[in-house]
This record gives structure tokens, C-alpha cells and sequence, in this order.
């Protein structure tokens, strides 16, 4: 019996979360996780333990029955990955022409800029001098990020002056990361386009959603973004399959982007799944999980269309409650659908987040949140 | 961390799908597993590979941490395993008391009669005298099943005489299973009811679905079931819920049904996730899978909303294909929900099912039937 296989770098819960596809589709999930008590050592179906910088461990990823396609739940994957895999002819997934645009904030704006696409104000800076020269025309506060190795709001900062980012300019110097400054944006909202490609080129795209951060950390999402013109729907899904055309993605893109009375400008990219569509677990006849399996085996992609008039995500970050299991007792709300990444909780992490499905955004919205300050808090029944 | 963990007997395609839900709900499957290549091995967090009946085995899948609640994808357990779950105090979950019911159709049609709930006309038999004076009775065919051992059409027979199950006959004689003789219902259609109760007493049920069966085997499920007097889906559900009470099942409770114009007559219990329930997956805010889980953890129960008007399932029996993934990219119903159980191809085995969510059911029923005849005769892209 042939028994495909796809090979996942990263062991949090982006990787946990692609085992239930992976099973529902007869493919067996081979995942590299940091430790074998990771979100994702459990429900994946075979675990290596070990680093993607570990040749050996890489090696053990590759091995017989030789994956069908290997990707990633997050972004930081060595350059030397591509070249195992290639020598296992392995596809690596999305490939690394498009994942730099997404590990490089700086390769992503030019990018942004030679397609056309709204980009923010930005500059490479190298010197305080630039700093301050960026800040003067861009007003008293802007925006500073590392180009490399950020994620959840770290890597990034908003300044006023070059003596906030001494440390990174420093860094620099001494061969670190380029810093990236960017013009700060006084959007309303934000909001978060998620489309899939397949390497045959087939593109499909999930309503456009709207996302709250909370210090930089995503804390809700509401499906399909509430009260919006429906050319800025069009405009969105647009940019959002242009990027994934132009940049030869497979696999799940994420752009977020800055709604500014409608405008749109072009925050971040993210090529993999993506907190802004945990919704689909449950509010989309396909999750983005299962479509970005389908993507990297080059299977026809899923139907995206909601299965409710509108769907809330509220994260669970971790608070005074260790127990999230036990509060579950507590929920009174049979609607809200559950999804708990067996983490070690710790103050602000992204511990689980609940689903609800609803006729209208803020009923919804408001149920979510109910249940996941209940688990986050401790509630008891 | 506290990491709750729930034991399951069995490695097909049940437990297998239990692994999904019990991942979403932060807890950790342990599955005994038949063999390392079983369906639910891949999937399950947690494998013990084993028989129910292997002292060893089930020590090991009753080890530390200790898990909160044993159950199980079949009925086939014998009584030791609940002295040694007993020992572990480890709640074994649907109780012997319920499950019995399950594993015993004589003790069954018993309890069904002392409820006062609808039997065919039924009589144990002990020899070739006993056969014939019931089909004197009951007309020219009776039904003629072991009261142990039986699933899939297996332990079934539809005889005409003494002389069909002469086999039968002599092996109770030999000390093996009682026989039990019902009067043939030439029914319209067959219904199931689902529905879960957990040890505190909640009691839901989903919608009552039509199963067609083809040669013994689960076909297809349509849910709700078409064309159904409201009259007739309250009686259903009060049925499926006074057993599930009177027997104190924990768990998932199917009650299979001959509808004889609008007249209902038991025909099986199942106290199990069953495939009667496999459009719950996608079809349900809350799958049977994961329903069973909150009820055997005493977790409040998932809300059974369908999320369409007809959900259509249809099974992938085994055929001529044996790569069935392969198929997948031929697959052009991109709203169809493909269910593949990583199980070697045999003629006529449950390898997979197809769930179609569906503006009716008939249209659901032709799109759920083409992709999963497409997959069973290996259509390529």
C-alpha cells in the first residue's frame, strides 16, 4: 500500500493543527518538532525530534517512505534545508524564491513596490543618521523592524528617535539583521486576506477577514470582515492572489494589511497557516490546514465559503489558569467550538482559541470571548 | 501540566477518528492498537499495540498518567478488561450494564421488551424444531442472527428453514453463542438515531438520518432523513433518548430502525461513534467523535445543529483501486469532504467516506456518490 507522506518543519500548534487534515486525507504527517513534548509530537502521525539546522535530524525527515513534499509551520528555515531536500528531490514548499519575501521584511517591500502594491513609507536604514533623517520626514513616531526573525511583535518597534533601536543598529553593524523603518500607519482596522496556490497555478481565496491585535499579538479575528465595501472585498482578494501569483506561493498565504477609511496598504506576509484563519476550523467547508496540504500535494484546492453569516476566533492567551483542560467543564456554551494546543501556559502565549459560528459578528464575537476569558481565568462549573 | 488522557480499545477507523476531536479538546489518545499499521495508529497520540484480552497490554494502556476514561471504537470487550480497569479505577465507559445491551442482541431484545419500545416479533432458538415452528409463525423468512459476535452483516442470515443455520445450531450446542430468530420487517426504509448521554445525565441527540445498507454494510446516510413526518423524528428521538437513560449509556448511542410507513421498529443498538454519524463530522457543529469524547470525559455536550439542509454521506467501499489517495487529484467536487482511513484495499471494506453538504438531499447524495465511486474505481486527473 502506498502510504504519502508529507514532512512538516515546526512542532507548535500551526503544525498540530495540520494533523486532522492530514488524517481525514490518508496522509501521514511526518513533523520535526524542537521537543518531543511540542503541541504537535501528539496528534502528528510520525515525529523526529530536532532542529531544521540539524542535518541529521533533517536527514531523518527525509528518509524512507520519502515524503511526497515537505513544508513548514513557521518561516525561519535555514537556506541549507532547500538544498537536502532538493538532493532527496524532495519539493520544498512554498519554495524559497517566495518564502524569502516572507523571512525578509526588507526583500518583501521591494517586492511590494516592483508589483505595484500599496506599501507603506520605507527605508533601509544603516546608521542613526538615517534614523533620524526617516523620522523627521515621517513624522514623531514610526515604525522599526528588524529584517529578519521576528514574529508575535517582536523584531518589531515603534520609535522616535534612533536611541530606541541602538541595540539593533549596533547588531547590525556587527553583521546582524538590516533594520527597516516604516512610515506608521493610522489605519481603523486591520484585516487579513488568506488565499492558497497549488504549483499547477490554482488559486483560491477565503472572504476577507478583520483581525485585532493586542501588543502586537493577534487576539481576534471576525469572518467575513464586518462592514465592508465590497470593492475593498474585491481590492483585498485582488492584492492577496496577485502576491501569490507573482510570487509562485504554494501552500497558504497570509497579507495582512491596513485599512485606512478603505485604503489599503500592505502590512506583513505570512506563507503558511496563519492565526488570522483558525476560523476555518470550523467556519469554512475547507480549513486553511487541509488546503495548505492540498497545496503542497498539488490536489485540487477546497471550497472556502463560510458556513455561517459570520464566524468569531478569539485567541486564548495564557493567564493565571494552568488548567485549561479542567475549565472546560465550565463552558455553558454548546456552540463554541474548542481548540486547546496542550502548551505549557505562560503569560500572554497562545495557549488555544474558540470558534463560534454565528448569525452576526458581535453576538458572535461577544460568545467567543465569554468562553475564552472563562478558559484563560480558570472558571469552574 | 496536567495532560488529560483518555484510552480507547480498538485501531480502526473509529478510533481514528476520535484522534481530531480528542486533539481540538487538548486531550491525549491512547489507542490499543491490533497492529503498529492499523488505522488509527498514525493518528492516535498515544499507541499500545495489543488485543483487549491481553492482560499486558492493558496494563500498559491503563499506565501513568492514568487516563481519566477508557472506551472503546467496538464492542468486543470482554468482562476482565473491566475488573482491571476497575482495579485502575479508571472509569470504563459505556458501563458493562449499558454495553451488554451492545454485545448481546438476545439481552438486547430483552430490554427493549421490558421498556416497552417497538421489537419485531423474536425468539431464541436452541434447536432445528424451535427454527421451524418460528417460521411456521412468522412466514416464509425469518431473520436468524448469533446473539455475540456479529457485525457488518456478519452473524446475520435471512433463512427459510432450520437447515440454513445448521452450523449455528451446532456450535451453541458446542457452548457457543445463543441463536435468536426475528420476524423479517418488510420495512420502507431504514433510520438512525444518534444520540449521547454523559454521566451527569445530559442527554442530545442529532438529527434522525436515513441509512440505505447494501448487502449488510452501511451505504449511505442521509441527514436529516428525507420526507420525515415530524411526528415520526420526535418518536425516534424519544426512543433513541429513553434508551440511552434506561440503560445509562455514557457515550454514543446509535439506534437503528425499520420505518414501516411511519411505524418503528428497532432493529440494532450501537454504543459507539457509528458510521451512521460520519456525516457529523463536517454536517454537525459537534461530530460524534467529539461528542463521545466529552461524554466518556463528562464534559458538557456539543451542540448537534446540522450546518446545512441535507448532509449526504457516502462510504468508499473497497473495489478495484488500490492507491486511493492517488484518486484524490481527479477530484473536481472541491465542496466534497474525502475521509480516507489509511486502510490496506479489500473488496468491499469501509476504506474511507465521502461527506457532501448539500442545498438538498438528493443533489447531496448524487455528489457524495460520484466522488466516492471515483475513488473506489481509481478516476485520474
Amino acid at each position: 500500500m502506498t502510504r504519502p507522506v508529507i514532512a512538516v518543519v515546526g512542532g507548535g500548534q500551526l503544525a498540530r493543527m495540520m494533523a486532522p487534515a492530514a488524517t481525514a486525507l490518508g496522509i501521514t504527517l511526518r513533523v520535526l518538532v524542537e521537543s518531543p513534548h511540542a503541541s504537535a509530537a501528539g496528534p502528528a502521525h510520525e515525529v523526529v525530534v530536532g532542529q531544521p539546522t540539524d542535518a541529521s535530524a533533517v536527514q531523518q525527515l527525509c528518509a524512507e517512505p520519502v515524503p511526497m513534499a515537505v513544508t513548514w509551520e513557521h518561516e525561519h528555515i535555514p537556506q541549507e534545508f532547500f538544498e537536502i531536500a532538493r538532493q532527496h528531490g524532495i519539493p520544498a514548499l512554498p519554495g524559497f524564491a517566495a518564502l524569502v519575501h516572507a523571512q525578509d521584511k526588507i526583500a518583501m517591500r521591494r517586492k511590494m513596490d516592483a508589483l505595484g502594491l500599496p506599501n507603506p513609507a520605507w527605508s533601509v536604514v544603516d546608521t542613526a543618521a538615517d534614523v533620524d533623517a526617516f523620522i523627521a520626514t515621517h513624522g514623531r513616531e514610526v515604525v522599526a523592524k528588524t529584517s529578519r526573525g521576528g514574529y508575535d511583535g517582536k523584531g518589531v518597534r515603534v520609535i522616535q528617535g534612533s536611541s530606541d533601536i541602538t541595540d539593533w543598529l549596533e547588531a547590525f553593524a556587527d553583521g546582524g539583521p538590516q533594520v527597516l523603518l516604516e512610515q506608521k500607519i493610522n489605519f481603523d482596522r486591520e484585516l487579513s486576506q488568506l488565499v492558497a496556490r497549488r504549483p499547477s497555478g490554482e488559486v483560491r481565496s477565503w472572504p476577507l477577514v478583520e483581525s485585532l491585535q493586542r501588543e502586537g499579538v493577534c487576539a481576534e479575528v471576525i469572518a467575513p470582515a464586518p462592514r465592508t465595501d465590497p470593492a475593498v472585498s474585491v481590492q483585498a482578494r485582488g492584492i492577496g492572489e496577485h502576491i501569490a501569483r507573482e510570487l509562485g506561493v504554494v501552500g497558504v498565504l497570509a497579507v495582512e494589511m491596513f485599512d485606512i477609511q478603505g485604503e489599503l496598504v500592505i502590512n506583513e506576509l505570512a506563507m503558511r497557516p496563519h492565526n488570522s484563519g483558525h476560523w476555518t476550523i470550523d467556519g469554512s467547508l475547507t480549513s486553511q490546514f487541509e488546503q495548505h496540504l492540498r497545496a503542497v500535494a498539488d490536489l485540487p484546492l477546497g471550497a472556502t465559503e463560510a458556513l455561517a453569516p459570520a464566524i468569531a476566533m478569539v485567541n486564548i492567551l495564557g493567564g493565571e489558569n494552568t488548567d485549561l483542560h479542567a475549565s472546560l467543564a465550565a463552558v455553558e456554551d454548546t456552540g463554541a467550538k474548542i481548540h486547546l494546543y496542550d502548551k505549557e501556559v505562560r503569560k500572554g502565549r497562545k495557549v488555544g482559541h474558540v470558534n463560534v459560528l454565528a448569525g452576526d459578528s458581535e453576538s458572535g464575537r461577544e460568545r467567543a470571548r465569554q468562553v475564552a476569558t472563562l478558559i484563560r481565568e480558570g472558571g469552574h462549573a
